[in-house]
This record gives structure tokens, C-alpha cells and sequence, in this order.
């Protein structure tokens, strides 16, 4: 009974090795490779150890950390979706709840249970766990962008009002990060990163 | 002041962007690509998740978490020693107590000093969490070789006796892991995967 739950377990462990081949649309800081999922989360892994404490409210650290450390799975099956695509959802589309469904289901049905949840808080954005979690997945970017002279901004020609529109989420996460989150944007447009709509 | 503790906590968030660099000996499941230490790191923490309920003692999983999420970050570095090279030391070696002081250094000064001491927790293997983050990253690549016909084993020659003899620290984190872990050698010596010194 325990080995079949722990055979259970070991192959969602070997099913989300295909998470180190979802390419994101950011590159590496300064640099010219793309960053895969699996990077990216442990990268949000570590920004909310160090930056949890400030946070706008107290927070259960191991839950950010579990929210983070899952948040991408399902593009295992759905596919990294560009923050500026305008022609695709953002929302928790049927495809990624189908994808959450499938791989989340691979474990046993309580732990499944557990990450759909999870899964689940961290889209819903409401909690404050959830509210930090999203805020340090639109800080990372941030810091990418900028060391690369504007990187997915200036390739896909993505204007100041519409990054500032999907940054500003960080505030209700931290207030002090959202300071200098919003100091970086402004300073992106003074050196022509970033361009406002004429 | 608060300002400049998050500047400096972010200088921290950009230079470890460098441990998805590090390349590691063994590959992606089923795959001839190396895996680096950020994508490890990321899955060593999901196995954690996952698999805690099978530690032989009862752990605190946020611990584990920040162990293996940082335990490679000297090797930005130090390198990574691979595991069977029997030429170089696999002991907390100064150049990697140079590294944490330095990378870990660039943190306030207690978040500093909390990081080097997980880290040294991790490197030294006594506690019940440093027993289970260890079995962590010894179970990871016996996937991956076992998925690649032996994998490094194979490319470097490495017979099961020396394999057995690393692969037996699973066993103080977890007994039931290593239960699996042992039956996956065996059977990786009768599919000729790995060789027994004659």
C-alpha cells in the first residue's frame, strides 16, 4: 500500500521534469537565453524567502513557497502563455484547469486535491499568500527586462501604460517593492526602454 | 534604510540568476540534455513536497525547502564537483565556505548568517532535515541515470559498488525511499545499466 503511493508520487516527480523544457518569452539577466519554467520558479523560490518579510501582510511562507514551486506545471500541457499576448486569456482557462487536472491528478487524491487548491489560490489571486506569490512573479521579469535594454518590452513593442497596468499587482503584495518596482519603470522610460503611447 | 536593505537583498535575487549556468554531469529525464543547478534545485524542492510524508522523522518541510533550494548556490563559484570524480574533495571544501561568504554575504547581515547556516546544516547531514534534503539529491539523479540507459554510470564508467556506497545516505532520510532506490539499482545491474567490479 505505501510503495504503490510512493510508486504514485515518483511519477509525477518524473512527469514534471518536462517543466525544464517550457520556454518563457524573458531571457536570463543579460543575457540572450531564454528562461525555462523550472528556472523561473526556483528563481521565485528564493525571491520570497528572502523578500518575504515585506510583505503588506503576514504570511505563511511555506504556502508562497509551494504556490510558486507549482504555479507553472500546467503549461506542461498548456503551454507558457506571453503576459502581453492580448489575443489569449490570462484567466484560469479551461485548458490550464484541464492540464491541473491531469498532472495534479497523477498523485494521490489528497495530495491532488491539496495542489489544485493551491493552484487554484495562487490564479484567484485573492488571498495574501496568493497577492505576495504574484507579486514576486512580476518583479522577476521585471529585473530581466531591464538588464536587457528592455528585452520582451522593446521585442514586442509593449508600451509603458500596459507594463505599468501588470506591474502595479505587486503593490497589493508590497508596498515597499511596488517603490522600487515602480522607480525601475520610470527610470526604463527615461533611458528608452520603455515608450509611452504618443 | 528599509529602502537600502531591499536594494541590497536584490543585488542577492540577481546574482544567483548565475546558478542556471551551472551544468551539472547528469541529463533530463530520457533526454542527452545536462540539467543545470537552478532546474535541479527546483526539483529537489517539489520532491520535497511531494515525498516529506516518507522521512523517517518528522521534519519541518519549510527547512528542507530553504536547504535545497540554496544548497547549490556556491557552486556560482566553487563549480560542481561531480559525485563519483574521486580526483577532488566532496567535503564542505574552502572554496565553497569562500563562496557562501561571499554570496551569502551580499544579504543582511542575519539573513546572511541564517543562509551559511542551512547551508553548513545541509553540508554537515545530521539533522533529520539535512538527512532528508540529502536523500532528496541523491534519489533525483538515480531517475534520471535510470532513464538514460546509466547514464553518467555508463559515460563514466562508475560500478555498482561505488553507486550502492552514495546512494545508501537515502536510507537516513527515508527507509521506505530507500527500499525503492535499492530494488531500482538491482535492477539496473540485471539490465546491464550498471556493473559490478568484477
Amino acid at each position: 500500500m505505501e510503495k504503490s503511493r510512493l510508486i504514485q508520487q515518483l511519477e509525477f516527480i518524473k512527469e514534471i521534469d518536462k517543466l525544464k523544457y517550457i520556454q518563457r518569452r524573458t531571457r536570463l539577466l543579460n543575457s540572450d537565453r531564454h528562461e525555462n519554467d523550472a528556472e523561473h520558479s526556483w528563481h521565485l523560490a528564493m525571491m520570497t524567502i528572502v523578500l518575504a518579510e515585506h510583505s503588506n501582510k503576514p504570511i505563511d511562507v511555506l504556502k508562497v513557497l509551494k504556490m510558486v514551486l507549482i504555479h507553472d506545471i500546467v503549461e506542461i500541457d498548456a503551454g507558457d502563455t506571453f503576459i502581453y499576448d492580448t489575443a489569449k486569456s490570462h484567466d484560469n482557462t479551461d485548458e490550464e484547469l484541464i492540464a491541473a487536472k491531469r498532472i495534479f491528478g497523477m498523485l494521490p487524491d489528497e495530495q491532488a486535491a491539496e495542489f489544485i487548491a493551491i493552484w487554484t489560490e495562487f490564479e484567484e489571486g485573492i488571498s495574501d499568500e496568493a497577492k505576495f506569490a504574484r507579486s514576486m512573479d512580476r518583479l522577476e521579469p521585471l529585473l530581466q527586462n531591464t538588464s536587457n535594454d528592455g528585452g520582451t518590452w522593446r521585442e514586442f513593442d509593449v508600451p509603458y501604460e500596459r507594463v505599468y497596468d501588470k506591474k502595479k499587482v505587486i503593490k497589493n503584495g508590497s508596498e515597499s517593492i511596488w517603490r522600487y518596482a515602480e522607480e525601475l519603470i520610470d527610470k526604463s522610460v527615461e533611458m528608452g526602454m520603455l515608450k509611452k503611447i504618443e
